[in-house]
């Protein structure tokens, strides 16, 4: 069955209507018609199954046939990572942490980073894909890019982390440090890794340093690596 | 300093070239001279410190000063996976893979396949360029591709796994299965997974059936989770 997208359900209105997005998508592509059974998530827990009531490419109408609620993750997991110079590298991060779990993912321009701009729209449309793939009732939350300063007063989380590369002495690793069912926030630096002053910062507002492997890292790879890490040790 | 791949190291030899690739590269690219400093490695856990003894676009020579020898890693990893029907995922799988670590990816074609073909030059072009990336000495092997039931037979790991899409009653997660220092193979099915005949044989080769956590994933992130997961348990 096809999942889709709404995220504004409101279950007193008889009929739902999909986004114009997903109407295209439902007539033009899967070529649905009235009487078929879609499934469709709100992105806050909550996937519908539902009969498609009205076909139009722009406004398809359903109505909801059942209800099943899943609860959050006893754990929740948030990446802040610095955009990449090459866009494609963060937009496959963000495709791939979302199909394996993730709860937020917040972005961060530092001194080293050669990227200053990100477009928020694109980056929302490939995790709501990714969520679709990977049928999830759950979206992300993106945070909309901001100076590295600033995104480290936004961490709340319990567990704090910021990925380092190797080095001679090196941290311990994330799969050491970190404990189950928390609250994790790791920070991941740009290509050219984060300046000296922005490690001390982060040190200072109780991150710890942690490495994610013997290897040099490209930085979505040490993003997802991270992500994957927390699954994991949560599994 | 520079890491260069030079599979054909002879030491006997007083002088040794780059490879016609690397050399292009260190002259065009990097504008690299007469006594500049590089590392090159063999691939077989060998890195040279060494100095360029002469230039040229084709063939530059270069001159060792210094031999680390790595050893291989105590537990190694192979994930035998069918190529995706979009080639760059498949792609980013071996860049992905060969960063964070792995000893062999083999390719098979599956019942339901929809990709026939696999060119194994590029392929292995993108896991030396991630060797090199990542700092390793160590270039992961690529086997061909071959039709399942072949690739099976080349399977001589003691820790043999088949991952599965998540059903009602799930099998264990592959972190739960897996036990540290262990040769380990990993077999990933395509886009429309294995076939149940494909499940059947795999079982009486004696793999496991394991899963990757509650998510569909899509085959180039279930491989590359595999690896992780192998990774994380022997970190």
């Amino acid at each position: 069955m096809h999942l889709f997208y709404q995220p504004n359900i409101v279950l007193s209105e008889p009929v739902q209507l999909l986004t114009e997005d997903d109407s295209r998508h439902a007539m033009k592509t899967l070529r649905l018609g009235v009487g078929d059974a879609i499934a469709v998530t709100d992105g806050h827990g909550n996937r519908y199954l539902a009969v498609i009531s009205s076909v139009d490419s722009r406004r398809c109408a359903f109505r909801i046939t059942n209800t099943q609620t899943t609860s959050p993750r006893p754990f929740s997991i948030r990446i802040c990572v610095a955009p990449t110079k090459n866009l494609d590298r963060i937009e496959w991060f963000i495709e791939k942490a979302v199909e394996i779990g993730i709860e937020r993912i917040s972005f961060f321009f530092g001194q080293h980073s050669e990227r200053r701009v990100l477009k928020p729209e694109r980056l929302e449309k490939i995790a709501v894909a990714a969520m679709k793939q990977s049928l999830q009732s759950f979206l992300p939350k993106l945070d909309e890019a901001l100076p590295f300063g600033e995104m480290l007063k936004t961490v709340s989380e319990q567990q704090r982390f910021i990925a380092h590369l190797p080095t001679d002495e090196s941290p311990v690793n994330l799969a050491k440090r970190a404990t189950v069912n928390g609250t994790y926030a790791v920070l991941i630096g740009p290509e050219g890794d984060f300046s000296e002053k922005e490690i001390q910062q982060a040190i200072a507002a109780g991150f710890q340093l942690v490495t994610l492997g013997p290897n040099r890292l490209r930085t979505e790879t040490a993003a997802l690596t991270a992500c994957q890490f927390l699954n994991f040790i949560n599994a």
